[in-house]
Parts: C-alpha cells; structure tokens; sequence
C-alpha cells in the first residue's frame, strides 16, 4: 500500500480523496491545508488519515506528496516543504514540471483535463488524464497513481499541457461565462433564467458526434443581418455585452 | 382532425412533422418547399401528406398555415401566399407578429426555445413554446397546437420573444462557437478535439443545479494573471482568438 500526502482542501483535492479512498493499492495518510478546518473536512472522506495545518508536520516518509493547490500557492509551499523522499505530483494546468523540479529532484505531473466542484458527483474513469515525469521512475509512479483513478491516460510535456488547458478555458470556462450572460439577461428581462437549459442540453448533446463548427446554428452563420442588428439594437443600454455579441458574431463569420 | 399545411423543409420543419405526425387531432396534409425534393423528404415522413414547390398550388382550405421558414424567407412567401381563411402561425424568435398580421389577419407565433439538427432525437414534451395571436381565437388555436407538441407553454410578445432568442444566442450560439474555437486550437495543435467532452458535459451538468455565474471556473475568475498572460502568449500567433480570450477574460472579471 502507497502512501500519499495530500496538499489542498480545494475542490480537486475533494475529488482526489474521492477518487482514491477506495484503492487497494494507496492510501491518503495525510491532508495539508493552511486552513485547519478545510483539511479537517477532506479527511472526514478518508478513514484513517490525519489533517494539518503546517507544512513542518507534513510526514516526510510518503510514497507520493500530491499537490492540488492554486497554481499561485504552489511555489510558497514548494519552498516551506520539508525534505521528503517519495516523489512530488502536481495537478496543475498551466504549471511546468521545471518549476517544481528546481525544488525536489523526483518530479510528475498527474493533470485531470476536467472541471471540479463540490457537491457534483464526479465519474472519474471518464477523466482524460496527462502525465509527465522528471525521469522515468518518477513517471511511472505517476502512471501507477494515474490509473487508480482512469484508464484515460496519456502523456503530455508541460508545453502541451498548457496547450489543453487553453482549449479547456475557451471551451469551457468562456462557454460558462456566455451562459452566466445569457442567465442574467433573461433574469433582468422577466424571464426564468433556466428557461434556457432544453436548448443548452441540446447544444452540447449534438457535440457528441459532431464536431462544433459543423453543429453551428444561429443567426451570424446565417449571416442574418436584420437580426443582428435587431439583437444589437437590444442591447444599447448594455454596451459591454453588445460589443462581446458584435465580436463574437463577427467570430462566427470568419470562422 | 384539424389539417395542417407546413411550409418549409428544413431543420425545424423536420422536427414539427415527427412532433405532429402521432398527433390524433393535428394531421400535415401539404408539405411545401422550394425544393420540391426537399418537401418530398419532408412528406415522407407524414402517411397521407403531399408535397408540392409552388405556393399557387397550397391548399385554401387547411385550418392552421405552419410557416418553418428562414427568418429572410418570410416576408416573400407570406406576400406570394394565396388566399386562406386558416390561421397562419409562424415558428421565428425575431420576427414580430405584426409583420405577418400584416399580410393575413388572422395570425399566431408558435416560437420553440431549441436548436433543431436533422439527425438528432429532439423530446418536444421538454422545449419551451411560446405563444402569441392577434386575436384571442387565434392564440387558442395556437395554444392548442402547442398542446399537441409540448405541455410547457407560456405566452410571450414579440418584443419578448425577440429577447429569448437573444438570450438563446448567446447561451447556445455563442458557447458553440467557443467550443468550436476550442476543438480547432486542439487539433491545430495535434491533439483529438473531442478530448474536451469529458468536461464540457461536467460543465454543463453543474448548470443543472446551479446558475452559470455560481459555476464560474478558470483563471479570469480567480484573477489567476500569470496564466491568462501564458495564454495570451500561447494565442499570439492567433491574434483574432487573443482578442476574444482577452475581452472574454475581461467580462467574467467585471461580472
């Protein structure tokens, strides 16, 4: 049995505790978090593991110190750590293995291409997950991990992996985003802003076996000027969101 | 049996006759289209019904004239329409009422909130219809044709519905560009594009249970600006996509 130590109490190390409390082959011993009772909630999920607050408590004989921290808390923490021997995951997008490397020798990266939040119940085995190793050891102690939680495994160096996280930003978080504006229009119109969620359904339904520049529909693929300029014309008293609408249309077109 | 005669062969055209066509008090007797191969499609589907690609050879006699045209094709073919004594009711989200009252007097708008796609199972008891006549006779002529399609029925005013369009636009139209913008960034880049499905189902499955602005993940919310800047350079040789990232970025900051 493997043993890891797991730094965060965010939304990913929830679903990392998640993911892995059922393993036969590792075991979470420990959680890390600067706030007490976040590390006290994620270890209420693992029997057996212990919570704590400060990185001079972390135990330094784990197999594996699994980072799923903020990108921005990364290096502070990477700094304060104590000498360990297992290797050092991080879980992080848009974060170099280069990075932590400089600071522990046995190095991976274990990247979940996936949106995590609390609550949401999460079917891990559909995660695509990206690795990269500082060696070869190192990499395959990742792969082992890796599998505990998807067989959906490839490698990735850290260049690609920022790469993915680009396309999951555009696809998703700004996709997020366009819905939030199109809720809060209807909202402040009168209507029941999840009055939109059949046609969103929809919308991503068609995506699963047709790519998103074929399923393209609306008005700007159509080049239907009248109701562009009519939904333009909407939209006077909202200058930000008609200038998002004008550009994103004009996206559209060129596309 | 009220006889209905359904002009157009498109997409939405499609979708009404599969809705209609176990329908015990709605029958399509006459399909037209332009094309006539098209509206032959069409009637294929619907025992008993003719089609036909010359609007002197509609029908006079019919109860309900079902207009699932494109917006731009309207105007024309109302014009060219012959003389009717049915209720014609129209299938668009921005075009008023009135335009059509204009031609006919007794008019209604059956407007479905959905994005329809040949191919694609559409489950009609779940889209959103709205509703509007410019008599009360002819809002329950509507009304109860709507009835036949889907039980989720409200009635909405041209001014109104031209904003839940607008609203599905940018929920729908909108998040599909991204997410096409997001499927070619990755296959420019070597990788599979439906790699990203995983998590744009997640994303989509958290908006069941919370409005999109609550759901809000990525970088620009977490003010995470060493990212977007590794984005923004990654986007550099794209400056179109770094633009929109950019002005994306911005809005879910000022949100």
């Amino acid at each position: 049995m493997k043993r890891i130590v797991l730094l965060g109490a965010g939304n990913v190390a929830y679903h990392l505790a998640l993911g892995l409390r059922e393993s036969t082959a590792y075991r979470v011993v420990q959680v890390y978090s600067r706030q007490r009772m976040r590390a006290d909630e994620v270890v209420s999920l693992l029997p057996g593991a212990e919570a704590t607050d400060s990185l001079s408590e972390i135990m330094p004989d784990a197999d594996i110190y699994l980072y799923a921290l903020s990108d921005g808390a990364l290096p502070a923490v990477w700094e304060a750590m104590p000498q360990t021997a297992g290797v050092w995951i991080h879980t992080a997008g848009s974060v170099a293995l280069e990075a932590m490397q400089r600071v522990h020798g046995r190095s991976a990266v274990l990247y979940p291409l996936q949106t995590f939040s609390r609550g949401a119940e999460l079917i891990w085995a559909e995660v695509p997950l990206f690795i990269e190793g500082s060696d070869a050891e190192s990499l395959e102690e990742c792969r082992a991990l890796a599998n505990a939680l998807s067989p959906r495994i490839s490698e990735a160096s850290s260049a690609d992996r920022g790469k993915l996280h680009l396309g999951a930003v555009l696809a998703c978080n700004f996709t997020n985003h366009l819905i939030a504006l199109g809720e809060e229009y209807l909202s402040v119109q009168g209507f029941e802003p999840k009055v939109l969620m059949p046609l969103i359904r929809e919308t991503m339904r068609k995506l699963e076996h047709l790519p998103a520049r074929v399923a393209q529909t609306g008005p700007a693929v159509r080049r239907d000027e009248a109701t562009m300029a009519r939904h333009l014309a909407l939209l006077q008293d909202a200058p930000a969101l008609q200038e998002l609408y004008q550009r994103l249309s004009q996206s559209i077109i060129n596309n």
